[in-house]
């Protein structure tokens, strides 16, 4: 699967080169991270730059007429197809669904554009047909067009889909990283780095058959109840490749301010951590596909969390942390020994092909 | 490149099964003919079916709000990625842009999805994004979303870009294959077979070296100057995968009227007929990325023409065919002896990786 050595791999996480002193692609590119980071601010920003581009969100807001609407696509490479708690379909449509969602747009239409590889067996792309639909359905959102295309063995590795997804904006909110203020509460949706262990069990590299599900599940139930419930969502952001500790830190350099969360109450399950343990993974830096953070102001925290916890996607919410009154951008964790430990994003990538 | 002997591609061509007796993706059902056709029916029609879903045609029109919107997608996984007359940049951009276009639709936003491949010359990417970029300042439409994935070495062939477009329905016309009546002329924009000879040529696996151009190009202006001009479109469709022979049997089959096609009426320049006796590939079937069929009343063919005649993507236009005042949904070519020869759906595929 992989034609670098790895001795080449820790080099890069230990050590990666910005992406203008390298000239080839390598895997931390795409691992949500540092390097992908600095793909987006050196080379798409600059050759895509327009008003509509927002590189620091999960979609695009963009005027059609009289309506906001929100845009955003993403393409799933995720390995294998079938892990426990989803496939590459539930995940292509959650994961558009929520970007949808964070964005404080309320999913409307997807769609579906697949590469398939040669040999694959139609009855795997059955299976993730019919999730995907399960998937949307769940959602309340309608997979309306598509596009297939096959390549050759060897050059597909299965199955990949890109899935885009078109939301309307319903309210008036400025849900964005520019819309975090100081005093902020982080409120965390549910446990963490479930997907990330779960993809990687079922690879079954390493036999560790730890019986954890992904969390993939659809976001923008309980988005639209915190919004029905009047709470005044400052920010939102679904915590996918590169973790917590990733989303954190980019939504903290972002808007200037320092973030302060609390380890002690990170959820973490206890099948999680072990796995975590056992393969050297921090899991603030593992994938989620069901989970995402939360910034609203001191006074809707508690509400903001009796809302969340009616829903079962969310009825592990709690309020992980604060935004500092001033900062530089640093997010530091507050270990239960007293300490402080500043996080940072992901450099190289800690476990490729993941979503 | 290909996993299999060149028996079983030649035995796929002759004689494809249905896609129900086969277990196994094959690189037909990507060609854009009967194969693809018949997951579409069998597999994601099935399983997406919805309201908004229309397989017939090459977006789906949605309702937001007040405005009726198209989107549409497209994954772009030629090879190589750079061609004469394009790469897989400018395909991706106008390629959607056009899919909008025959929609009757404004393109107005795209997203682009790149799955980058491990060791991909980042020269490479800032060239294909700089490229999209002109094809989408050209075509008056802005990138304002993306992901980037990267998959390892051996599974990813350089690149693939899935591009998706909303554009906004401005006209009360329905643009669409249901729409097309008895009567009808069939007016074909430009020159038959550049796309696929170029990319083929630029493969280089036969010399060729014939000099031929991809006909790459938005066809969003010359849409507009008819939409402008007040000709009543019925319907467009853009000649991709399959070419203009697998276009218009789709459409004939659709409406369930039948197409009487003048075979000495088709612009196919004298360098690509060369290409195409040399190769055996029938240009019919060769795919086009700036060339469209569109339907009109008699009476308004001839001002069509003098709208295309003054756009230089479509100075060629003429009218080639039309629509029998009845008919089952067969296409028959009149040749030059005046023998007419029907045409079908491609079986198999005829080049795979164009687009």
């Amino acid at each position: 699967m992989n034609g670098r050595s790895p001795g080449d791999k820790l080099q890069d996480i230990a050590c990666p080169a910005p992406v203008h002193q390298r000239s080839k692609i390598i895997a931390a590119h795409g691992g949500g991270g540092r390097l992908t980071r600095q793909l987006i601010e050196r080379v798409f920003q600059p050759a895509f730059d327009n008003p509509g581009l927002d590189t620091g969100h999960d979609g695009a807001v963009v005027d059609v007429g009289p309506e906001r609407l929100v845009m955003t696509t993403d393409s799933y490479v995720v390995q294998p197809l079938f892990f426990p708690g989803g496939d590459i379909g539930s995940l292509a449509v959650n994961g558009t669904v929520n970007d949808l969602s964070m964005c404080g747009a309320r999913p409307l239409y997807l769609s579906a554009a697949f590469i398939l590889e040669e040999g694959l067996p139609l009855e795997a792309l059955e299976k993730i047909a019919a999730s995907m639909r399960r998937a949307a359905d769940e959602a309340g959102v309608r997979i309306v067009t598509g596009d297939t295309k096959v390549v050759e063995t060897g050059n597909g590795d299965g199955m990949f889909i890109t899935t885009t997804g078109v939301g309307r904006m319903e309210t008036a909110l400025s849900v964005h990283p520019s819309s975090i203020r100081p005093g902020d509460r982080i409120v965390l949706s549910g446990g963490l780095a479930r997907h990330g262990i779960a993809v990687l069990d079922a690879r079954n590299r390493l036999g560790l058959d730890c019986g954890v599900e992904s969390d993939c599940a659809p976001l923008n139930r309980p988005v639209q109840q915190l919004l029905d419930a009047g709470v005044a969502i400052h920010c939102m952001r679904d915590l996918t490749r590169g973790g917590m500790a990733t989303a954190l830190v980019e939504l903290a350099q972002s808007c200037s301010l320092d973030f302060r969360i609390q380890e002690r109450q990170l959820p973490i399950d206890e099948k999680v951590r072990g796995a975590c343990e056992i393969l050297g993974f921090d899991p603030l830096y593992v994938a989620n596909e069901g989970c995402f953070v939360c910034f609203v102001t001191e006074s809707e925290a508690e509400r903001a969390l009796e809302v969340l916890h009616k829903n079962p996607v969310t009825q592990q919410a709690r309020i992980v942390g604060q935004v500092e009154d001033s900062g530089t951008g640093t997010v530091v964790l507050e270990t239960g020994l007293g300490t402080g430990r500043r996080l940072d994003l992901l450099s190289g990538e800690q476990l490729p092909r993941i979503c």
